[in-house]
């Protein structure tokens, strides 16, 4: 029994609570509150308290600059700079950037060129963006208020932010005076301000990454390009005596239409004119292809890929360290100077409070209880590091029934019984698999026979409403038999469930005659993916897609802003430049005919459809270049714009090009590494087959109920102890001296290289902690007191106070 | 000093030469003849010497076995088998293998449908083929009579090979009799000749890793086709009510439109007739090509790179422990009873005779004294693990001399000194780069300035001229200044060397308007690729490339294994079905046109070109199925083949399609894999940045080197006496007492698997050889007498002998 937490001695008088907990160990709860009766002391305490406080949001801080990579040197310096902080941090603040960032990308719909239905008048949509320009700049100037001047030049991002806000207000009113739009360039700019929002987190990663990997890609296209101008001036040599061969005829030419072939769009044509000529030239291109096609764009991928996974484990490395180092300020706060050996629950508590509000206090204790693992009432810096790991536990009483209906009455429970060991059987499953491979093949024939005929009959078929019968009893049996809860905690569930709902939607669509959503109808063949459930390897498959589904979604994003601001671009410069029967000098002007011949009596359209390619306005633009990202005949929208514009638009088609080439590489790099990295972890992991994230078991006894409770009493927290008071009635009811919580997340990629880099770490740690020694005792040294990594200004201040 | 060697008592009294190495060490030649003189134990000693001959010859025999990975079950199990096997394998039967097999692949280019110039008469080509046959029949039957019929059958290879050479014979004589060419698909089979070759091993491992990844890329593929049959449901049901939409309007197009556009092949136009009509019919084709181009394909991709990488390691195990049982039986036939420890010179020397006929006396010296280690007169087992490492070192005398010309008279000495220097120095290769890279962009000039001008000028340009004397001095200065053999032995020396003479040749070519070889003139870019020297990354690249080459070429060659078996079918199905003007049913038919208008007085020729993509002889088979690997606008192919045929014409392309993927992913994969391990390996040793292959170092003393001369001059082999007598003179001549030798040999792919999986292969040693002592517990009973491992005939007979 240890003597502890009394910060100064004016305290020591009213402090001290101890509680011998009889769970054979010796969980302490130390107060510096007497009793619930010395009311009086709580009003001495009060400014100590104050103090406090500010240590916790302090180090709550640093825990979440921890968590999301923030650097320290942004740290809040003193009060006014930490009101500022807690002002821009809250989701409030994240929201409205992100809604002023997502209004001035979506005003490019109502501007000139305006996608028709939403076209806006100048006035409008110039008010509208000086408007978000004027939030904008609010928004900055509390972000100055809380990184200080200095620091808010340093941090180069914000200053890029702050130009481009600059320039656009500039443009907008230039906009509002000359009541007309310019050529504004510059909106392509936009994207800085989403990119730059909190929530953009992983897109701002991603485009690092991009930057990071583009160093070797670029050696690697210098290779390939000067392969393109060697085999440029040999196929001009070759082939331009040729003179039915428009393909070479010039250097330029020659030049664009290799550039073409790496991408193989105009592949067996541009070799026809001079294959047709001399069987032999074919060579030539095959030698091309082989070598710059399947070798060195395959060395790209390599090359990429291989950065790509040095960069990852790197990041993986300093993020390691980076919340290592955060854990290690938050507990410099967090000890006191009479117990410089760990945290005490109170303090933990006090931190938890502003880190996790939303957190229960029942949550809160037991997080404590999973980061002490010594037994002692301190939670050392050792379990402290844990801290990340353990506050993502989501904490859950364990039942002691087994399934749902347990406490229902005998012929009921057998009932249930009953169903919930069929709805386990092996042949439930296959049963209900056989029913969906056969709906599979009824709904092939069925739309094997309809061939051109109606599809959409006034009557319901019968097929279907008797496959839907069967999924719904499926759906009710497996409800009634799991539990609705467990049913549909499991993802598979979910999706037979949304699968069957939506089927039941299609059902009720049909019945009604509902046109606009009889798409739903046409959805039921997904219910066959229920198939590939049967095969591990398609299980493997699919649970990485969906462990991929977040970073996918932030690398499309990410696309999507190299579209947008493509898209401006090419508004800017060819916007109206192609429209039908256009393009009438180049070589692709079939494409964009559109003729009304009068063939006999009947008109005969003949469509190129190409002119629907165009720039028109932002929403053209980005199917426009989805259709340059997939490549396959993009050289017809070139040639298109180029006959109608200037040799020059040439550049904007390839530098396209080569950037969605460069995110593309990434996204490939990307989804290779997660699932060889997935693949081999398991190898790894054999016998841990099934895996069901990462769970923690933590008994409480009542004894330590009590205490706490005491505590939050005595902090007149009335919600808490209410809470508390609730769970220590549950323990009564069911005679129970302790009981059992089981804390649970699923199992992060973090989680997976820290496993799989465990021997690498303990080394990584070594060199960090001798760096931090080092650095310490530079610090020691009178001259290098203004370091940027020891902690600041309020630490200070509070530490003087203590 | 031991008493060694001496097999049997007969011997023991002419036995046993002992020599004191004055090395310090204790270097002992033993020999089972006692002095020159003692020739009439010649004679007694013929009869053993006769069986360690034997012995000498299957431990050889086993060693190659280890090395090119053939089962031991193969081994020849007595003396006849023994005698085929020696007639089986060496490089003109091989050859005999490969050009019969060349003979009958090269068939096809004279079998209707033929090559126009190289028709050849039924009778002829019939002929020639069944003479080819015959050759395969007795090469098979001497494969049988060293097989011995029970191995033989099973031996699946084997048995393929003689079942389809049994339907050629059949076919070639049906054709003769005939005197007409029926539909030979099983032509498509003679591939399996080439397969079977020796030579061909490279090959049969694609092959065979190209099976072993089958499983999961089928499995992927299955879920590719899956969500290709959903859409194609969805898109019949979305689509088809738009009559102006070719594309969906039954379920088959739909499907088959679907598959091109997985190929990315018809995009912006399958989606233009409905997007024309609702521009978020876009959403649709969007999504489909996330889903199934850039999720699944490159999830394929991974799978496929993942079984590889698995493979590729599994491979190097089983080639390793391979190796070493190989060399554990040809340890057993080499030691004696009476030295069970290790093997004497005298056998390695026996051996190396069998093994590697060509290597000379000396080498054989050196390869024992590196293998062995310990500084016994024996090697040992463990030392000779090494075997296979040693054998491959190309040995050469370690010269005193610097340079070519040191021991040239003062005044050239100085001269080719200072040349040394300046052709080392960086100002001069800095120099040569700047004259390169000059050159380069005046070739770049030059061609821009040509624009349709007459680009062959009567007289050479006198740009040409100095650059290419600038290219000579720098020749003749590397070649003085280094000496001709260290100057070619750097890869990128004689990469200039063959450069420059190309220059050369074609200014030979412009003086003397030679027409047909001006292509030379135009390789001149080629030189500009001595720039990339400069940058680290490329020089790696280089390198890589450089030593995957083989493998690609086998690679390639697999591939056209592939292409020979296609283009046999659609030979016998599609020869002569498309023409000009064909196809005019088909959607494509533009393509196919040929028509010559006449506008005004100008004839206009509109050529569609795509029915030279035709399958009429192998010639044209190979380039149009190169077409439709590129991919690019295959379905034009397709659906005009298909037009004129049936819809199950479709089945050869798709077909085609996906076994061309299966090999490209494979290829990726394997670009990959070697990339990023040769990355991976150089991390790892980042000291030992520069890379000169293996090189071991060795010293013989003159004692020795007469001792084993001694030993030569019994065994009457008088040309190895007078190739080491020559050494011996060398060394009295600079009254050396030793002589320092360097072994060397370039770094192979499995010696930086064995230094990156280092730690691994202890671990696989160890449950190898686990493995066999159970395997020899289980032998000791009597009843798995029949164990295929153990060793065979000879080995039997042999021991009974000794």
């Amino acid at each position: 029994m240890h003597l502890e937490d009394c910060e100064s001695p004016v305290e020591r008088s009213c402090c001290l609570i101890e509680l011998d907990a009889n769970d054979g160990g010796n969980y302490d709860i130390v107060n510096d509150v007497s009793s619930p009766a010395a009311g009086d002391c709580c009003s001495r305490q009060s400014s100590a308290r104050h103090n406090w406080e500010m240590n916790y949001q302090e180090a709550a801080i640093y825990l979440q600059e921890g968590e999301n990579n923030d650097k320290f040197f942004t740290h809040p310096k003193n009060a006014k700079a930490l009101a500022a902080y807690l002002f821009a941090h809250n989701h409030l603040f994240y929201l409205m950037e992100l809604t002023t960032a997502l209004l001035l990308l979506l005003l490019s719909l109502c501007e000139a060129p305006a996608v028709p239905m939403l076209r806006l008048g100048i006035y409008v949509h110039a008010t509208l963006e000086l408007f978000a320009l004027v939030v904008v700049v609010f928004e900055l100037s509390m972000k100055m208020r809380w990184l200080g001047f200095h620091t808010y030049i340093r941090h180069k991002r914000t200053m890029v932010k702050t130009f481009v806000l600059f320039v656009q207000f500039i443009e907008a009113i230039v906009v509002l005076v000359r009541q007309t739009s310019h050529v504004r360039v510059t909106r392509a700019l936009r994207c800085i301000f989403l990119v730059d929002c909190r929530y953009c987190g992983a897109v701002r990663r991603n485009l690092r990454q991009i930057f990071q990997s583009l160093p070797p890609f670029i050696d690697i296209l210098a290779l390939l390009l000067f392969f393109m101008v060697i085999f440029g001036i040999l196929g001009f040599y070759l082939f331009s005596p040729n003179h039915s061969d428009p393909y070479f005829n010039t250097l330029e030419n020659s030049l664009v239409n290799l550039f073409v072939l790496l991408t193989t769009s105009n592949f067996p044509d541009v070799m026809m004119p001079s294959y047709a000529r001399n069987p032999w030239s074919c060579v030539f291109f095959i030698v091309y292809l082989s070598i710059e096609l399947y070798f060195i764009m395959n060395l790209l991928l390599a090359v990429v890929f291989d950065t790509f996974n040095d960069i990852e484990k790197k990041k993986f490395k300093s993020l390691l360290l980076h919340k290592r180092t955060a854990i290690q300020h938050a507990y410099r706060l967090l000890i006191t100077k009479q117990n410089p050996s760990g945290i005490s629950f109170k303090h933990l508590e006090g931190l938890l409070r502003f880190y996790k509000p939303r957190m229960c206090a029942r949550d809160r204790y037991l997080t404590f209880k999973a980061l002490n693992q010594s037994n002692t009432p301190l939670v050392s810096l050792k379990d402290f590091y844990n801290f990340y790991e353990v506050v993502g536990l989501k904490w859950k009483a364990k039942r002691n029934r087994e399934h749902w209906f347990d406490e229902l009455p005998r012929t009921a429970f057998l009932i249930f019984k009953g169903i919930n060991i069929l709805v386990k059987s092996q042949a439930f499953q296959y049963a209900m698999y056989t029913v969906v491979a056969v709906n599979g093949i009824w709904i092939l024939v069925e739309t094997f026979m309809l061939q051109g005929g109606n599809f959409l009959p006034r009557d319901v078929p019968w097929s279907y409403i008797v496959f839907l019968t069967i999924y719904g009893v499926e759906l009710l049996l497996k409800t009634t038999g799991l539990g609705p809860i467990e049913y549909l905690s499991s993802g598979w569930n979910f999706f037979d469930f949304l699968v069957t709902l939506f089927a039941f939607l299609g059902l009720l669509t049909l019945a009604f005659n509902m046109e606009p959503f009889y798409f739903i109808v046409v959805l039921r063949p997904i219910q066959l993916l229920r198939l590939f459930k049967l095969k591990k390897r398609y299980r493997n498959v699919l649970d990485t897609i969906f462990e991929l589904f977040p970073r996918m979604a932030s690398l499309g994003l990410t696309l999507l802003i190299f579209y947008y601001c493509f898209a401006i671009v090419g508004m800017e410069f060819f916007a109206g430049v192609v429209y039908p029967n256009c393009c009438n000098t180049s070589t692709v002007a079939d494409s964009y005919r559109w003729l009304n011949h009068t063939v006999g009596n009947k008109t005969v359209v003949e469509e190129g459809y190409y002119y629907l390619n165009n720039f028109d306005n932002v929403l053209n633009s980005f199917v426009t270049l989805f259709e340059l990202t997939v490549v396959n005949d993009w050289y017809i929208i070139m040639e298109g714009v180029t006959s109608e514009t200037s040799h020059w638009s040439r550049l904007y088609f390839m530098t396209f090009y080569i950037v969605t080439m460069v995110v593309m590489t990434i996204i490939v790099a990307f989804i290779l590494e997660a699932f060889v990295f997935r693949m081999n972890y398991m190898r790894k992991n054999q016998d841990s087959e099934e895996d069901n994230g990462i769970v923690l078991e933590k008994e409480i006894f009542k004894e330590e109920m009590v205490a706490v409770t005491e505590l939050y009493k005595i902090n007149c927290a009335t919600s808490e102890v209410a809470q508390l008071q609730k769970i220590i009635v549950q323990m009564d009811k069911y005679e129970q001296p302790s009981m059992l919580f089981l804390g649970r997340r699923s199992r992060t990629k973090s989680d997976l290289s820290i496993k799989m880099y465990e021997e690498e770490i303990q080394e990584w740690y070594e060199e960090h902690s001798r760096k931090e020694e080092y650095q310490q005792r530079q610090e020691a040294l009178p001259s290098s007191s203004n370091n940027p990594l020891k902690p600041l200004g309020l630490r200070q201040r509070s530490q003087t106070v203590i």
